[in-house]
Formats: C-alpha cells, sequence, structure tokens
C-alpha cells in the first residue's frame, strides 16, 4: 500500500469486527478457562448472511472445526454465525471431536433466531487431545447469544484468547469519490506455535462490501502470504490455524470483477486489516520482549527472499541474541546460509535500522555505543541485502527469551 | 550394528584419538578462552602421514578452514597434522581471515618436525566475525608442539570445547580372527548451533587401518547420515562444521575393496564411533537436562521418516514440554504434521518408552503417575509409528531450557 493509497483509508479509534455495520458478537465465561473474570467463548453473528472465505492450516493433523469449516466453505454456504471457544483446541480427538463439532453448531442453530446449523461455522484454539466439555459449551452458547451487540467485538478478541496478554482487532474505513464507504473489521489471536503456513493463530474478519466468493478467495490467499504468512514466533504449527473472512454486502457497494477499481481498493483494505493483525500476533509472541522486522531484498526472486528472511526469523540462535541486546550477527549469516537461497557470501550486506553492520559477507567496524541503543528498543529493523537480484520479502518475528520456556514447559500445569 | 556385532568391539577405557597406533596431540592456552585454566589450541598429529576424508557444513557461509581444507582434501593431500582452536570462528573474516588460516598452517610446519604446510589440516571454532590473534596463535603452536604425547587426546578433547561442558571422546579396538586389530578413536566438540547438515560441531577421527581415500569418503559420508546427520540441538547450521577421519595404515591391516570383509568391519567400527561422538554431542547440548530419541517408524521411506523425525527433534513448543516434564503429544502431532511426511493423522501410534500414549491420532489414557515418572528420567525415548511403509529413521536431541536462553543471549558478554 503506498503513501497515498493510505489517505483513503481511516483507522476506527477502538475497531474491531463489530465497527462494520450488519455484525454483532456475544461472548461468555462457560469453564473453559479457570478465571471466572475471563471469557472463553464467543460467537461472531450477522443476521442478513454472509459470502465467506477461509484459509486453514496445512498441518496433516486437522483440528475438527479445520476439517467442518473447509466442508462448509467448498459447499458455498451462507455464513451468519462463526461460533469459537478458547481453551481446547478440539484436535486429535477423533470421532467424538467431529460430533461434538457438529452438536456446538446446532446448539447455534437452537439458541441464535433464525440461523441454520450449516450457516455456522466452528473455531476451536487450546491444548491438543482434549474432548470439549458439552454442558459447558451449551451454557455458554446460550449466554453469548443473550449478549450479542454491535459493542461485542472487543470482548469477543478477548474471548478467543490463550496465551495472548493482548487483544487484537483492527477496523479502518474506506471513503470512496461519490461518498459511500466500506467498512473492514477483524479480530484475531495467536501467541505461541507461530509459523507462517499458518500461524498458530485465528483470525476473523468482516466487511460490508458486496463480492462474489470467487473474488473474495482470491484476495484472502493474496493478503494471507504478506501477512499470517509472513510471521513467525517458534517456528510451530497449529492444527487449528484459521482466518475466515465474511462479506455481508450491507454497504450497497458492488465489487463487480477483478477490473473493477473497487476490487482494488477493497484489496488494499483487506491487505491492511490482515497485515496489521499479523503484526500484532508477532508483538504478543510468547515471552516476546522484541519485535522484529526482517526485509530481505535483492534475492533471485521472492520466494528466495522470503526463504532467506524465515530461516533468520525462526533461528533460536539469533533469537537469543536478540533477547540478549547482543548485536551477534554471525547468526544472521549462518541462518541464511544454511537457507537454500542462492547468493555469493562476499556480497552480502546487512542493515540494523539505518546503520550497515555487515559489509561484503564480513563485519564492519560498528559504533558500539549507538549499536547497543538500538538494540535496547523494543522494535528493531533488520535488512539483508544479497545483491543477486530483485526478489524481496519482510517477516516478522519476536525474540526467545526465558517467559517463552516458563510459558510452554508449563502448558498444561 | 547387531547384537554379535558388538562382540567384536572392544571399548577402550577413556580412550581418544591418541589411543590409536601412531597418534599424539598436544595442547595449551594461548589466550583465546579468558580463563588461563582453559586449552584453546591443539595440534592432532601422525608423523607418517594419513590417507584423510573429510565432511563440511553445507551452510553458504563457509568459514575460511572449511575452504582451504575441502581444497587440501581435493588434491589428495597425505596429511600428518591438524590445528585446531577454539574461542573465535574464523568465519565472515574475509581476505583476513584465508591469510591468517593459511599462516596459522606454515607455523605448523615451522613448529611440528618433518610437516610441510600442505599436510596440514586446519579447524575454528568460536565466535563469528572476529579474526584470529595471531602472535597468541604462534605461540600457542609452540607450546602445542612442545606437549605432543601419545596421551594428549584428552587434553586436545578439551582445547576444543567452546560452550561444551564435557569432554566427547571415545575408542574402540577391533579383534581380527589372526589376532591383529585395529583401533578407532575420535574426539568431538558441540553443543550448541546443533543441526543435520551438519550440527556446529568438529569432530576428529583416527584409526590405524590401512585402506584408500576412495574407500575412506565412502565410509565416512555413509556413517555421518546415521551420525552427525541425525542430531539437533537447536535448528541452527554452523559456518565451522567439520568431520575429519585419518587413516595412518600403522596396524598393517589392509581394506582392499568394498566386498572385503575388513571393509565391512571397518565400517562398523566407523559409525559406532560416529554415532557416540554425535550422541556425546547431543548430551552436553547447551542447557540440555534431556536427551531424547526419537524414532518414526513405517514412513513410505526413510527419508521421509528422517524428516517427521527432525521435526518433532527441532519443535521448541516439544522441546520446552520435555524440559517442563509435561507429556503434551499434542505438539508431537502437530510437529510431524507440518513435516511434509505422507501419512494418515488417523493411523498414527506414540509411544514414551513402551507405553502407548497416542492411538490412531488421538491421546489414549495414560496412567499419569507412571508417565510422570517416565518424564522424570533425563533419558527419553519416543517411538512414532506412520503405519505407511518400512521407512525408519532415528534422530537424537535435548530439550530447551532457560540455560539454553542464559547461554546464547549472553554470549559475547
Amino acid at each position: 500500500m503506498t503513501g497515498n493509497d493510505i489517505d483513503k483509508f481511516k483507522l476506527i479509534s477502538d475497531g474491531s469486527i463489530t465497527s462494520v455495520p450488519g455484525f454483532q458478537a456475544g461472548s461468555a465465561h462457560c469453564g473453559l478457562k479457570n478465571s471466572k473474570e475471563k471469557t472463553d467463548i464467543c460467537i461472531i453473528y450477522t443476521p442478513t448472511g454472509s459470502v465467506c472465505s477461509g484459509i486453514f492450516t496445512t498441518n496433516s493433523f486437522q483440528a475438527a472445526p479445520v476439517i467442518i469449516n473447509r466442508e462448509s466453505l467448498e459447499n458455498n454456504n451462507k455464513i451468519k454465525a462463526i461460533i469459537v471457544n478458547s481453551g481446547i483446541a478440539n484436535a486429535c480427538t477423533g470421532k467424538k471431536g467431529m460430533e461434538n463439532a457438529l452438536n456446538t453448531m446446532k446448539m447455534v442453530e437452537s439458541s441464535v433466531p433464525g440461523v441454520k446449523k450449516n450457516e455456522v461455522l466452528i473455531s476451536s484454539t487450546g491444548i491438543i487431545g482434549k474432548q470439549l466439555p458439552m454442558d459447558k459449551i451449551e451454557n455458554g452458547i446460550r449466554d453469548c447469544t443473550a449478549n450479542l451487540s454491535i459493542d461485542g467485538g472487543n470482548e469477543a478478541a478477548r474471548a478467543i484468547m490463550t496465551t495472548d496478554l493482548a487483544e487484537k482487532k483492527i477496523a479502518v474505513s474506506i471513503a470512496f469519490e461519490n461518498g459511500k464507504k466500506i467498512i473492514i473489521g477483524g479480530i484475531a489471536k495467536g501467541s505461541g506455535m507461530i509459523e507462517p503456513n499458518m500461524a498458530t493463530m485465528l483470525a476473523f474478519i468482516g466487511t460490508d462490501a458486496k463480492i462474489e466468493k470467487k473474488l473474495l478467495d482470491k484476495i484472502l490467499k493474496k493478503g494471507n502470504e504478506s501477512s499470517f504468512n509472513s510471521i513467525s514466533v517458534d517456528g510451530c504449527q497449529s492444527t487449528n490455524d484459521m482466518v475466515l473472512i465474511m462479506a455481508n454486502g450491507e454497504s450497497g457497494i458492488k465489487v463487480k470483477d477483478e477490473d473493477d477499481k473497487t476490487f482494488k481498493i477493497l484489496s488494499e483494505g483487506i491487505f491492511f486489516v490482515m497485515k496489521e493483525l499479523a503484526k500484532k500476533i508477532v508483538m504478543d509472541g510468547e515471552g516476546a520482549t522484541k519485535f522484529i522486522e526482517i526485509a530481505v531484498r535483492g534475492a533471485v526472486n521472492n520466494e528466495q527472499a522470503k526463504k532467506a528472511a524465515r530461516k533468520i526469523a525462526n533461528s533460536n540462535l539469533f533469537k537469543t541474541a536478540m533477547f540478549g541486546q547482543d548485536l551477534n550477527w554471525g547468526r544472521i549469516n549462518s541462518a541464511i546460509g544454511s537457507s537454500d537461497c542462492e547468493f555469493d557470501p562476499d556480497d552480502v550486506d546487512i542493515y540494523l535500522g539505518d546503520a550497515k553492520i555487515v559489509e561484503n559477507g564480513a563485519g564492519i567496524e560498528v559504533d558500539k555505543a549507538l549499536s547497543e541503543k538500538s538494540l535496547k528498543k523494543r522494535n528493531l529493523n533488520f535488512r539483508v541485502d544479497l545483491k543477486n537480484g530483485s526478489g524481496n520479502w519482510t517477516v516478522w518475528t519476536s525474540d526467545l527469551s526465558f517467559d517463552y520456556i516458563k510459558i510452554n514447559a508449563l502448558y498444561h500445569n
């Protein structure tokens, strides 16, 4: 998105998925999380129904909700509601898990007026291998329904959290020349088990644009590559990842085809929302003390740039050095050197912010006071120039800290 | 190696590379490590010369010693000495680094009687990007030469350590029916930046068998796959990795060709030594509190079994769960599910020791007291059965602990 394009977008203060006309959300605590203060189930609801696209984990082990949603979207179902629980992933739960997921959808049908079970999508996040306690789910759905509100998006963003420390939400409005506007809003969760293709993350996005499924699929797929597929916290891929986008058409603004100017504008709006939600996931990475942007330039092609950038982002040694605020650039070299990306090691330059730290593959004299000051910042930007072509890619990652170990060594307890 | 084969081998108590007839080693402290108590340079020496094979890192950034040794071995040089320093990797050091490495080899020629510079191999391990202090290296080489001894192998194993906590060494003798014997001995280092292809590790192996380079190359390459290429501590690959094997022929036992029975016996001996050294590296993994064997069975082929096993071994979430002594088997499922290995998720069984913990892809009731007891042990064995073919592979890894972060966040300081 260029500077000019940004002018068209207005960030909606404290916005979320319910900033989008026609979207409601309701949340409740049903007992999947121990603390009664914390909501652990929510329903996102758009009464008139929506065209919906989804992208799901590529893990061979797929949680029951992932399997069910894939089929619902293939059948081109009109979607009115998404039911999400946190605390239990309903993954690796066999036939019983599938039954529980299908029953959850039926419960939504019974609870929310005007919704059929095949108009419901389902999503879960939390621990693998445990069955859902269906009595609690049923109570939760009843309470969520009672709480449905056009202001419910912020609480829904909290209800889908697991080890997340902060809720992730955003909304933008896009003004058209004729005075009409489209709103795009979303919520997301994700903190650990975060790795491209996809991260352990959930994202639910809504818009009031009117668009065919085929076109919406295209936008979602393209946006996903440079957002949720360009982040990594720990290189581990989940069984439950999903991004869902619902377009309810309430703005009256219709996207005709790919050549339509509106297609481009809507795409950019959705890309922006996806990228911001993705970055928020990294900022809240488990135990993260740093938000690190890694931009690889000058690769043979974008695919190779992505490989190199990901390899750095997933290097435990690089990530621990960042936690230690230690400019150990050799770990960047060794990471890209093991990435299958083609380049001449004697050509590589690396920058931290504006300061060059590696020239032609070797370290150069760096002002220690300056680099120490840079490394103390929460946000770090590394740029790697391979000087071997025009391929570029940017990924975002966090550091690897004591707290990551603490959170994950004791997740069950 | 089968049980019967093991009978032919005798472990030599406290053995190392200098357990092999005709091998000497000398070590010294030259100032690359801060503590004067710690040796940081050593020479391994076999006066009559040896046939030598090597395997090196596949990282695009290759340290100066790696580049030089590759060429020396391609030229089929007869090798009499290996000079190794720890503390500085001489990687990403440009032309100056190459000059320093070549000068180091010249210094060995000047110091050790009867050795020409092209009969010297060179190896370095430590921090990337720093130049070697050549005055210290010169003094070190002089002191190493003065200390050369047939008992020097144990100290050499210590001289090559960096973050290693324990020296790694082994020697075996193989008795032949005619009363003659072959000795194989080795030393190794490695603790972090450990990943297949290859680990951040150095290994130097000697034998008194008489063998052509072509045959020795074959044995080394094959042995490497199931030893140093089957371990992982942190998934990070180094710029300096190398395994060198020297055969000085002093036993008088000659390996004629691949059909020769002696070829098989020697191969098994070398494989054993390589595998034991590889396991010792994992046992000493940075911050490791666990030694974990992961055996994948029933894959389409060995290559796929290796992929799945490596993915588990490199999963930060699996490794932190092991540190936390938490049987979070869902993390094993999600790791193999993201490994590109073909299998049906509903077929997968997983065992911890003899206890089945996952059946047909889903968790089963596990005796909690028993599993807690198992997870308290230092050595853990996981077996994954994919039931999809006859491909098998075993890898060894460590857990991911607070100390890994501590060691690597503050490596410079």
